[in-house]
């Protein structure tokens, strides 16, 4: 047994504990959890420090190192964002359907938890304690792999963790780390069927459909976005303009940003009457089709095919125009992600047609696709947006994160 | 392209159009398809002689070729199935929960199909129309791989289906046949992440297995089932008796039959009195750990390591002695497959404990495990009994065959 089985071993019998632990007992680990983050922010923020050397050393960019760093306020904002998790009700043992059949059996569906469930993600330190504290009250036990640039940071706050777990009586192995970040581990992990009931891969488009490709274990996909918005030919354009530059320019990072506005060809000239000057304020870099190209002129540069398929994560915006929602639709089908599609026009018939046609996670008539977030949509947390169709899809709160089971209770019924 | 996935690509084509499809013209298409299978039943009658005459000099076991056999008393029934499968309730559309947000932002979440769905089976051609059937009343498309064995079978009731299907409207590649039943169709349509939503392998544990640890697309695990009964202290051991010999005998070769039956060392002498007799009727081979050998003596054989993890599908069951619940609940985490577990016990607290702490689909007390059914839970049919924790848990109906968006309605709301 090598040591990552070893560890998925304790992780999968801690799980059993976390899945019969009660709420109040949940919480109160989850309190022990924040409480010794503050405490002992200073040991975290130390290893955080030697994170920060070497990546500074290592040439990290600035946005990277960004996510990287902590600060004593940072380290508040995730101790409160525990508690935050603490005051969430409880999915666990929620009764989500009762029946008892003609021959007296009862059937009750329960929600239980996954078990064991693994994230790999990249080198932010307040993922490790975001997740762990999802993971925790969704009653199941987590084993994380975090980018390596951020060893020292999770190491130390994993540790943290689990003293303060165990301080409650709760088994330490709820929460691990991995420890050896290697190509090997992460083969190893995503293999593991017996002990990891399902893999979260949160991060960059090519670090999930690694995972995605490769996991044995069953995984579900987060947080791929090419977002488009549609500008239909009924649409209040001021209303347009303002939406999409609240979907690109609010947070470009972020997975629920537009990549790409579809302009119907009637409205292109007006609407970007209403839209370049609100663009212009963040000199977003259009890449133009042809005929949207004869209307920007200089503002925007040719796209080629690549921008259609391209999560720029940046103030740029990909522009294409259709000739109306069908092609708009098609469009999406061809080059969308599943993740959050927009259309804003004034016609209902237009906007329902849109709505059933679109396959994605969230569909918006109207609104900035930046809500598809858990926290907007009232789930209070969030682990990740799911992009597949299978499991849940979408913002995935703690229900999201959980399974259920049949007990049946009977007095000698047989078939 | 390949064949292969250009059927993928139709395949998903037309699920965009049975997505949309109502339920009067899906119902339409379902009892097109049942009038057509009957008034050809002939035809396929002609093309499953072929397949059994062919399976019979390859020399295929009985019970295969049983599976294999049409006869026109067994197409009356796959055809009366697809009728079942038109008067159940449509599952698409329903809105599961809807909320206004303080912003005025409403969000529903509607029920919507899976997409292309992918079913990999073995020789049994009512399985092809069952399956077909309930992918297009949830409103996806399938690709069907069933067994080369059963190929002409296949291909005949296939060009029925299609032909029934395009006769009232919806697209013919709602429905299709992998033609090349080889390992590398097999390996393709497991790679084929841009057409298929997920994949359903039914049959033997074996496959299922190399599915799941294969394919790229997301997979849901069916029907592996080493179901356990575990006789309590405080057992009516004659409904234990009788519970036993459902679980085993009632049918042994599907997957919710028990495998191995868990005995309290305080009444495993008391408990065989009443069992035996009944485990007699059908010559049960009983193979037996040393305590429970020292019981049933001659009537047994001793267990191996191997026979706890042996779903036999047959008259042959397993004998483990435990201490109490504890130590029947880890032999069960230890060697069950998540289906169903059962508990035959007159003490409440004990039952609570062992539905608590067993992990399975389906965990039941004072009832045969028998019971883990699409009908026998209400849901009318089933497309198979998962065994994973991901998506859908235990019988799979039509409710489970679906996922569902986020349909969001604003006036203009940004972030």
């Amino acid at each position: 047994m090598t040591a990552l089985m070893q560890q998925g071993a304790a992780a999968k019998k801690a799980s059993a504990l976390t899945a019969l632990a009660g709420t109040d007992l949940k919480n109160k680990a989850l309190h022990a959890v924040a409480d010794s983050i503050e405490k002992r922010a200073d040991e975290w923020l130390a290893a955080n420090a030697a994170d920060i050397k070497a990546a500074e050393e290592s040439g990290m960019s600035t946005s990277m190192l960004d996510r990287l760093r902590l600060t004593p306020e940072r380290i508040s904002d995730v101790a409160n964002g525990v508690r935050h998790v603490a005051a969430l009700p409880d999915p666990i043992g929620d009764v989500l359907r009762t029946e008892v059949r003609p021959n007296g059996l009862q059937i009750k569906r329960v929600r239980v938890p996954l078990g064991v469930i693994g994230i790999i993600y990249e080198a932010r330190p307040n993922v490790t304690v975001d997740a762990a504290a999802l993971c925790l009250k969704a009653g199941s036990a987590c084993i994380l792999r975090g980018g390596k640039e951020a060893i020292n940071s999770n190491r130390c706050v994993v540790e943290i963790m689990r003293e303060a777990i165990s301080s409650v009586g709760l088994p330490e192995d709820s929460v691990s780390l991995v420890q050896d970040i290697s190509r090997e581990s992460a083969s190893e992990l995503m293999a593991m069927t017996e002990y990891v009931d399902v893999l979260i891969p949160r991060g960059g488009a090519s670090l999930i459909r690694a995972v995605a490709a490769n996991s044995k274990v069953p995984v579900i996909r987060t947080g791929e976005g090419v977002c488009h918005v549609y500008i239909d030919k009924d649409a209040d354009l001021s209303m347009g303009a303002k939406i999409l530059y609240n979907a690109k320019c609010s947070r470009p990072s972020v997975c629920n940003a537009a990549e790409c506005i579809l302009v119907h060809e009637d409205v292109i000239k007006d609407f970007f009457k209403e839209a370049l000057p609100l663009l212009d304020q963040k000199n977003v870099v259009l890449r133009a089709d042809e005929k949207a190209l004869a209307v920007l002129g200089d503002r925007a540069v040719p796209a080629t095919d690549e921008d259609w398929d391209t999560e720029y994560g940046d103030f740029i915006l990909a522009v294409k125009t259709v000739s109306g929602p069908d092609e708009a639709c098609d469009f999406i089908s061809k080059h969308g992600t599943g993740h959050s599609e927009a259309i804003v026009t004034e016609n209902a018939e237009t906007a329902d047609r849109f709505l059933q046609a679109v396959d994605a996670a969230a569909v918006y008539v109207n609104a900035s696709t930046r809500f598809t977030d858990g926290g907007e949509f009232g789930m209070g947390a969030e682990i990740g947006i799911s992009t597949q169709k299978l499991h849940a899809r979408g913002p995935m709160g703690l229900e999201e994160m959980t399974s259920y089971k049949y007990v049946v209770t009977g007095n000698g019924q047989v078939r």
